[in-house]
């Protein structure tokens, strides 16, 4: 098992099963009758969230008994959920990858029999391993002045190293033979450059899969181009957003994109697609995408066999022209119920085209849980970069600023505004937003400097005026933790 | 005329040219020769800019000299630039830009005829106006903890409304008939919903065109679905990065991906892509790309006569079957010289496929370029959120930090790390990074806090635990311009 299952004391694998808003009920009955129609040992616990559960008031859109379920079964398999219009500002799916650590998100694109698409024939058969918790995912946003807005893109060397080690985990579980990290580090050396780095450190770990850095909308551009070449591809939390669903794009869009959050401690399965209110209780939802997450459910619980049956019922039933109206139009559909009952009765066959692979258990990476994970053996303060609003000039402030601190430890080094420097004067025309970079530095390129310098120019500034946001500058091991400006020397 | 333009003497357009590295010669003076042999009025300022100049010890990779033909011409056509591994660590590509302000980046991506991709026939036929000076592109950076990078990701509702009434304009000029605007407003609801936000207020000023909001992983998505419903798609700069990069794979690839910078001031047009320095010289390169930005430079010039006899040339060339190695392999291919002479050769024909459009100027957008661009009636500061590092747990941290503020006007609202709550806990597993958010606020909900009490707040925190940041907390016109976290009430 690749997280701890709960087992029942008749010796099933315990499962906790949230139906979900919308077509989500349907989708989700038609994998449970599949899974229950193989013999696996599966038992279910159902549990609630979503549109009901924000409507009664609960702010997540996530009962206690749900997460106290999910605590015990370590395993949910979950309908789309919807978050109504004036319940709550969070997603319930967001809640629930955060609740439960689920720090990879894994999404499988495989060319499927009977599902043309443009590029049907070359055999795309590939994995996003996306991280999911970090990133501007996080939604830390700050309005800087009226009219400038902040998201923080958070990294950690952790988060990377756990993904990283995923992926490869991944590609190890499935023979899988080459994993690409996407980034673009090229422009955020430190954010997506840890990524990069972490990669390139752990790939030697990994001899017997090939390992690629390549820049995202590079990958963006090789997906549409040669979409085959690719195997895994690892990136961060919004890179992977965009990469995932294009990747679905290219096997027949959502009606087949399945999904697993997956952490060391529990599992989500789930489809991609949302909960599609206009289609619910008609019987004519696609239910592969959930069908096709059940088979990620069963191969993250061992059960191999029950896996490999319904995968390859699925393309058996796709193969003999048996598919839901979102594949073959209203004429030739059939209904969720009939594809199902399709569906189970090839529980058996083996699938001509489109053999499934030997798949082994993913061994879940074991890293350090230590906060402090990257521990420098030196460091030392070099200045603080203070973030002012005004509807001054760049000339305007810059030797008002540089007269602030005069007599200081520190000095003016430049304004910049929204990354390019204003001041001292390139020559370059910039229409300026009110939000200024102040950065100032020690005199002394050696120092090492205290909060109360730090507070004195501070305050010095903010006397004057209205400031937004502080970085303090600091060098690590002999490096700078800050980046320089377009323009800077 | 788009933007001023220098006239000599002799009646005719002055354009900078700068050569480029590797096969950047070969491509721009096969654009030269074509442009020369319509007749047109231009005349060329020939100017240096990138590896050789890195080499040369200047770290922009442009001299003055460059600059000031361009502040003179107003109009640059730029071959691919290099920045040589250890010179410099920006990109003269960028320098550019930003020297010029060209806010808006044009990529247009059509079907061209005898350039087969899984989506011939489709008749792909659509542009892409991507921001192109601020976002996670103005690289500010900090190593938050050594362990944790933060990128900022800035955007401003000034550049907003710029590259938003740019790309309805764009629409105007080429006779489209609708505008997407594709953004993570959904998960990003400041930053990115800026951009939504404007679109939705400006849209209403161009009836004549359909506005479409779509979100950027759903676009991705339609984009390799059905590229055929878009027409023009507006965006910030990292997503638009992807994306364009995405639709220049679907017309078969960077050989025909052409370019424009355009700013009110100035506007550069350039092939997307790179130097390929292992083709240079080799008269194997295929110049369309640069070719086709050179139509649209002429089309910037008002001449469209011109513009127009290079683009059916280059469709009429294609349909024969005379293209470059890239297109054709090397058995049938013809050299970068001989497929430009085919070209100029064919000046005048007018292709029986893929008409070209009426084009007009394009009318760029004049908007007020006050700092302070968005003026609210009311603000006030509520708050403070400090960040910082230790290797401590919630649990400890969260009751010290809590007592550290006992008797003040502020109280700990709560800790989070990463965008998620952990204090006061909710139950959450969370694997934490060693960069705490502590987010304090006013006991009095009313309350207008000084800059005093907010530092007294920081002062409180630093004398016990390191900081690395700190943003204030506003509200403008009674809203919050601060996000709350997953898991805060």
């Amino acid at each position: 098992m690749s997280t701890p299952v709960f087992v029942t004391p008749s010796g099933k694998k315990l499962v906790t099963v949230i139906a979900g808003d919308g077509v989500g009920p349907e989708v989700v009955r038609a994998t449970q009758r599949l899974i229950e129609a193989t013999g696996a040992p599966i038992e279910w616990e159902e549990r609630e969230a979503g549109a009901a559960v924000f409507r009664r008031g609960l702010p997540s859109g996530v009962p206690d008994d749900t997460i106290t379920s999910i605590m015990k079964t370590r395993i949910a398999l979950k309908g789309p959920l919807e978050t109504p219009v004036g319940f709550g500002e969070k997603s319930a799916n967001v809640t629930l990858r955060k609740l439960f650590e689920t720090y990879g998100n894994i999404r499988p694109a495989r060319e499927l029999p009977s599902v043309p698409t443009p590029y049907s024939g070359r055999g795309i058969d590939l994995i996003v391993v996306r991280e999911n918790v970090e990133d501007l995912y996080a939604g830390i946003e700050y309005m800087q002045t009226p009219g400038v807005a902040e998201t923080l893109k958070l990294i950690s060397a952790k988060g990377c190293e756990k993904i990283v080690r995923l992926a490869f985990e991944v590609a190890r579980a499935e023979g899988r033979k080459r994993v690409h990290c996407a980034t673009k580090a090229n422009i955020m050396k430190m954010s997506e450059g840890t990524l990069k780095r972490v990669f390139e450190r752990i790939a030697p770990e990994y001899p017997d899969i090939e390992a690629q850095h390549i820049i995202v909308d590079n990958c963006a551009h090789q997906l549409v181009r040669r979409p085959e070449q690719f195997d895994v591809i690892v990136t961060t939390n919004m890179n992977g957003d965009i990469l995932s669903d294009l990747t679905s794009g290219l096997i027949g869009g959502l009606g087949f994109a399945a999904s697993s959050n997956i952490g060391n401690d529990a599992a989500i399965f789930e489809a991609v697609h949302g909960s599609a209110p206009k289609y619910a209780g008609k019987n004519t939802i696609n239910p592969t995408a959930m069908i096709l997450a059940g088979v990620m459910m069963l191969r993250h619980l061992d059960e191999f066999a029950a896996a490999a049956a319904i995968e390859n019922a699925v393309l058996v039933t796709l193969s003999e022209g048996v598919a839901t109206r979102d594949v073959v139009g209203d004429a030739n559909a059939v209904g969720t119920i009939e594809y199902t009952d399709a569906l189970i009765a090839n529980l058996g066959k083996r699938a001509a085209s489109g053999q499934t692979r030997d798949y082994k258990p993913i061994k879940m990476p074991q890293i350090s849980s230590a906060v402090d994970f990257v521990r420098p053996k030196e460091r030392r303060v070099v200045g603080i970069d203070i973030f002012i609003e005004s509807a001054q000039s760049a000339e305007e402030l810059g030797p008002a600023i540089t007269r602030l601190v005069a007599e200081t430890p520190l000095y003016l080094k430049l304004i910049s505004n929204r990354g390019t420097r204003v001041y001292p004067p390139t020559g370059a025309i910039t229409d300026n937003a009110d939000h200024w970079r102040c950065r100032f530095l020690a005199n002394d390129d050696q120092a090492d400097l205290d909060d109360a310098t730090l507070f004195d120019t501070l305050q010095r500034v903010s006397a004057h005026y209205r400031w937004a946001h502080t970085e303090k500058l600091q060098y690590f091991d002999g490096a700078p933790g800050f980046t320089r400006d377009q323009g800077e020397d």
